[in-house]
């Protein structure tokens, strides 16, 4: 009995550990192909995903807050990314002071071709789980991130 | 019907970026409680973590492995930890080049006292679940890193 309710208050902790260890996984593996197949860091990939989820352009204020994950250095990032010819720095017309960038056509073009692997690399990362189970794995942690972020605004 | 076929392409894709989003938020929030609470990096937390499931002590290089997501410096760490008293370098007995660590006593007793309360912190977080979707949750994410090992080891 008492075994089965330590089992019981310990339940939270073994998926948060599971949850971790396989995001972490699939992260470095991720993070590995794109390092071996295009020598190019995971903070670069995020960079170009972010900027081409916004055609308009970010700024790179909002730009930094979207990459804490991966820590990339938004400056150098965009200084490289600039160079290359796949990023665009233009002054904002609301605010004279801040940089928003964006990408090229260049740019939109050479991260539909990393972008379109990358989500093969995903596809069959997750091919553990057939559909009905992936289906299930994003509504329960659809769930977990509602409760997330109402517990964040209670604490804020 | 396109879009539908389209939709059924990004599943994974959604699966796995709402997987990083769900322990991304709750690795920050982690981060930012043992930070403001305790004064402690997740880097140590982790650290002592390791040592505690291993009574008899860790080699420095496998400390290291285990360390690799929270990317501690492990020395620096383990200088620290022992001018504190809370870990003990030992010369190793199969291997008198490489060092072993372990926890002291008091360094036990610290660990508790804080694992406790990032317990709490977990079931709180993971509290936008029943039981029986945690339940779920941990069979699904189980599945997926099965399948992860496996395609490791294919690709090793």
């Amino acid at each position: 009995m008492e075994a089965r309710v330590g089992d019981a208050d310990h339940q939270a902790l073994k998926v948060w550990l599971r949850l971790l260890a396989c995001t972490t996984q699939i992260e470095n593996e991720i993070r590995r192909r794109l390092r071996t197949q295009f020598g190019m860091t995971l903070a670069r990939f995020d960079y170009l995903a972010q900027l081409y989820r916004q055609p308009e352009g970010l700024r790179m204020s909002a730009l930094s807050r979207y990459l804490m994950v991966t820590g990339g250095n938004v400056t150098a990032l965009t200084d490289d990314l600039e160079a290359e010819g796949l990023v665009l720095r233009e002054t904002d017309a609301g605010d004279r002071r801040s940089f928003k960038v964006a990408l090229t056509p260049a740019g939109r073009k050479a991260f539909e071709k990393v972008a379109q692997i990358h989500e093969g690399w995903v596809i069959e990362l997750l091919g553990g789980l057939v559909p009905a189970q992936k289906h299930e794995l994003h509504e329960l942690l659809g769930r977990l991130r509602v409760h997330l972020s109402q517990s964040q605004e209670n604490n804020a």
